[in-house]
């Protein structure tokens, strides 16, 4: 597995607060650290940012390749349970454990203070993830994040494939259905772009915005008049998605 | 021909300057657009941004693709003159002359407050296209550029094959040359990274910095330690110059 950390000079002098930023569909470990114009802003706010890989890779799994909704590029942060792709397709566990070890054991990171974000499929790994694993995620943030992706075409085509067809599994990776159970103690920021092509049948964030109301979870949901769903509008926002991860942080 | 322009808001109301800026060696029009992070910058100030390609594209040409220091994505801004090239690769013309005609007829830009600026290649060729038409372009920047091409591997390579053997043809597009014969009113900014693996074989600030010091060419040239040749370099700075353009243009 592959991954990108960008080290801010303060970590130098003492271990830093680290946000892991999770990438959508297609995306790698190298597109937001290219794409987002987030270290000027990491650098000054002495943050770290770890950008893994979207899903193992050169996999040979039969139908892992030549579909940018599935497979590889694709992996939707989750622990595959099919018999194809439950050996490689592991990325809930890597993310949230497998991962945070190997970095703790190599970069000066405070463990105690780390934040977790992403981008449409990686918005909805951030969401699930972060809720699932609060002492691990102490912040989260998204932009234009999948939150119902048990209830959406990019999430059926994925889970049915990835986990089988039993839906009650599907929600534990389902941020809509998790916030009834798992609130999260801080306030997690969401932005969407209301120019998003995906918006309406692949996002609905207003799903996760009645869940939260719902079950008492704390949410900032920002609409955006005239932004889409491309890595501009996260060049446009990330300051304020880093400062709210670095207030939460300490 | 394939270029890439960003338009600040402040187009909206009145025609705004613009930063022409220039890509290096294998780049595109979108290179600097996605990697160097200058839209917030730009908006900010109210700057439009243009980036052309670095060369013409399928061009057919025999010896025209297949080396990334010559041919296709390496045009370095000059009107060649041996016969297979004469007829496709003219970037200065292009750059200079027709490209700035088509965008005044087709964007909200003022043409009398234009400036130029690129890196290593693109540095050439800000250099060299800003000394000769200092009314075009009316400021001047530069990362990491290749400032005296006829004297190093990278422009002997190239001038020998789009401009044939006599050097002094050489001279019209060597920034360090040119620079006895045409001085811009504007100070010119040049920053250079100390870790920059190119920098004493193919960059050689100190030859330009020599010539503008005798010919009284104002520059400000900043070396930079632990910087390298990337986007990255780019990033840290381009705030600097994107406001050094800003405060010439007006």
């Amino acid at each position: 597995m592959r991954f990108s950390v960008f080290m801010p000079a303060a970590s130098s002098v003492a271990a830093v607060p680290a946000v892991y930023f999770l990438a959508g569909l297609t995306c790698t470990e190298e597109t937001f650290m290219i794409k987002a114009g987030a270290q000027r802003v990491a650098a000054a706010l002495g943050l770290a940012l770890i950008t893994p890989d979207t899903s193992p890779r050169q996999t040979g799994i039969d139908g892992a390749t030549g579909d940018w909704e599935f497979g590889e590029g694709a992996g939707f942060y989750l622990d595959a349970r099919t018999p194809q792709f439950v050996d490689r397709f592991r990325m809930r566990s890597y993310v949230a454990d497998e991962l945070p070890t190997l970095i703790g054991a190599n970069f000066n990171i405070d463990p105690q203070r780390c934040g977790i974000s992403g981008h449409s499929m990686g918005g909805h790994g951030a969401l699930t993830l972060g809720l699932c694993n609060s002492l691990r995620f102490r912040s989260i943030s998204a932009f234009a994040p999948i939150v119902a992706p048990a209830s959406v075409p990019w999430g059926e085509k994925a889970f049915s494939r990835y986990l089988g067809d039993d839906r009650a599994v599907w929600n534990a990776y389902d941020a809509t259905a998790l916030v009834a159970k798992y609130q999260h103690p801080s306030t997690i920021l969401i932005d969407q772009g209301l120019d998003d092509a995906f918006l309406e049948r692949q996002l609905r964030p207003e799903l996760f915005e009645a869940a939260c109301h719902q079950h008492g979870q704390s949410l900032q949901l920002r609409r955006h008049a005239g932004y889409d769903h491309s890595y501009w509008f996260i060049q446009s926002f990330i300051e304020e998605h880093l400062r709210h991860h670095a207030r939460i942080l300490g």
